[in-house]
């Protein structure tokens, strides 16, 4: 299958794009700074994105950010990061995917496990994970064309948790979680939340 | 208690604000175009309606819009509505809450059924109550004063289907609603989605 993947510089991406090469799939790596360029939060890049891949079996998206802060520290603008970023940037991309990927095709996106299982500063993540879980599992009833979607919910990673040096927490591996969007690329789920977790190896 | 009720002239809110009083509650009824005025997409109107109402120990929002329609036909603007309303106009709404209520108060926010049993159509309105269900959650762990947050998920209204000419499917009736509400006021939840239909008298 050719499968473009946006965030495959992240550690996530990168993963996946690893793991899907390594299963033979032909893997076009996309980011906001690679060679095929892309910025989920413009609709015109994503749509460039599409072109210039040609028609693809499949679409996944480790792309997204938001803010993770006290609460009461919350301003107007750090809600809308994470709106306009990791919540309707992938609501775009999965839009746009829906008219341009083949027949049959599949669209996976990302979301995390703070979406059911918050923590303090994560009002903001939690809200746009779980609002982009709100949207997966209702556009899965009308994409068109045998089209899939889902959303692969990471747990923390080990990777990222030793950069933070967090890294005395359990973590996941990314090869691990990678697993996950895998599965969602090869298999027939749809509309689901694939837990990360379940995958570990 | 001294409870403000937002969107007080609409189905669910009306038969709230009628709950709460027959209970012997102080009740503002706050809306767009009440006496006691208030929009939740604009803040400073928000801080307005705490000011004149003076010290309140909940508020109770059955207030917000967002589009229903097939997935294919949403626009940015489709979803840009619920996004500002019903999603960020309550998010607001508990940001500024939290700051207002007296020690131990309560913020009652509305969702629905549609976050997790989505239906063709829906594809915004499960992405908006969802993504409020997740904020709830998570802006439960950090509220200060003792304060409470939860968010009512009312089914389908029975009135409401009524005007729809759809009053052959079921429907949960308003002053049914009304309970969850009522018990999300004057109970000890915290974090919690509340499913209105438990409430069926």
């Amino acid at each position: 299958m050719k499968v473009i993947v946006i965030g495959a510089t992240g550690t996530i991406g990168a993963a996946v794009a690893s793991a899907l090469a390594g299963k033979q799939h032909e893997v076009v790596r996309a980011s906001r700074n690679g060679a095929a360029k892309v910025d989920i939060e413009d609709q015109a890049t994503i749509r460039a994105l599409f072109a210039a891949a040609g028609p693809a079996d499949a679409v996944v998206s480790c792309a997204g950010s938001a803010v993770f802060k006290p609460f009461a520290q919350l301003t107007d603008a750090d809600y809308a990061v994470g709106l306009n970023s990791k919540l309707m940037g992938q609501v775009a991309l999965a839009r746009i995917a829906a008219n341009q990927l083949k027949d049959g095709g599949s669209i996976t996106l990302t979301t995390g496990i703070l979406a059911m299982r918050p923590m303090p500063g994560s009002a903001a993540i939690s809200l746009v994970n779980a609002g982009l879980e709100g949207f997966v599992r209702a556009a899965a009833l009308e994409l068109p064309r045998r089209l899939r979607i889902n959303a692969v919910s990471p747990p923390w990673v080990k990777e990222t948790m030793v950069k933070l040096r967090m890294d005395t927490a359990p973590g996941l591996a990314a090869a691990d979680v990678a697993k996950a969007y895998v599965a969602a690329v090869e298999g027939t789920m749809q509309g689901e939340i694939i837990e990360a977790a379940k995958f570990r190896g």
